[in-house]
């Protein structure tokens, strides 16, 4: 999506670790009017894959979740990381590792916000190894929901996750892929450039 | 606002410890619908104020300031809760106590998405002791910004922290404030329910 891709060549920044740091308008300060653009491309992409429910992982997910499900008219469910009281204990959970952090983590959606007869967009602000989209996705799977789609706004394509989950079928969606990243330049794939 | 009201009556729930369960609609599933009238509400009260940005803290916060800066058409800052590594350390930061959870924890906000010539209008879904509004104030004044309000989705009116801020002359709005409740009765200051 050009739209994407002029802002984060405009706004991003390439940090060691190949970090990719949009908090200017992505995961810290929200650029709201460019989210609700990212939004409608979600709804566009998935508008008639019988989406019930939107489900993301707190924080960054958040914003890029609840402007797609305006468009849909779907409730958003956020997983909650860690053990949180407010929860209660009955819950889907997931571990997922974070590779930046050297670290597991649980994930966790009640098992009220989730049933067998929904079907589900997981959103997410970022995909590169696919550890928070899999861990949600096997929430998907303990619910006995079915899953629409992967829509994601940032994917790092040199990294595997994306590969992965397009050759095991799941219609996944990222509206920038970064296919390599220097301090200087950015690349972009071309098909998601097309948008 | 009588829409919150009933949603809390016909959804919410009151759990031992001053618990107040809304995650129905508000902070775990959110419904997408309700919450675009809460930002709606927030402009509605704070338009001529001047608001430059949006600030909350996550997680619970970002759909509601989202929401609303939608239609102020302003950006939002979400405060990051611990050592973030993407944030940086060039942060403005505070503690803020946790009164369920009898910890402190930091919130922290990059000083590049807060500037002197700010005017804040801070979000959030709770208000009970005040401790996450204060810490977001105390930041407000760091970065030598201005204070416009504080917009909170459902105020713990027989807890201290609003009548502190409102004590202290700061634009405090609570779209829902719960005088009282039991197992199963709650009861809304009327002032808040006029809206």
């Amino acid at each position: 999506m050009r739209l994407l891709e002029d802002k984060i060549r405009q706004c991003g920044a390439v940090l060691p670790g190949e970090i990719l740091k949009v908090d200017g308008f992505l995961n810290h300060r929200l650029d709201v009017g460019l989210i609700t653009e990212l939004g409608k491309e979600f709804y566009r992409v998935f508008r008639n894959d019988g989406v019930t429910v939107i489900v993301t992982v707190e924080a960054s997910g958040i914003p890029l979740a609840f402007a797609a499900a305006q468009f849909f008219n779907v409730p958003v469910v956020f997983a909650k990381k860690g053990a949180h009281k407010n929860v209660g204990n009955d819950c889907y959970s997931a571990d997922v590792y974070s590779y930046t952090k050297g670290v597991s983590y649980p994930v966790l959606v009640s098992k009220k916000y989730l049933t067998a007869d929904d079907r589900v967009l997981i959103i997410d602000d970022f995909l590169a190894n696919g550890a928070a989209a899999r861990g949600l996705m096997q929430i998907v799977k303990e619910a006995g929901a079915s899953l629409a789609g992967v829509g994601i706004a940032i994917e790092k394509g040199f990294q595997p996750g994306g590969r992965a989950l397009r050759e095991e079928g799941v219609k996944l969606v990222s509206l920038a892929i970064v296919d390599s990243m220097t301090d200087d330049s950015i690349t972009f794939r071309e098909d998601a450039a097309l948008r």
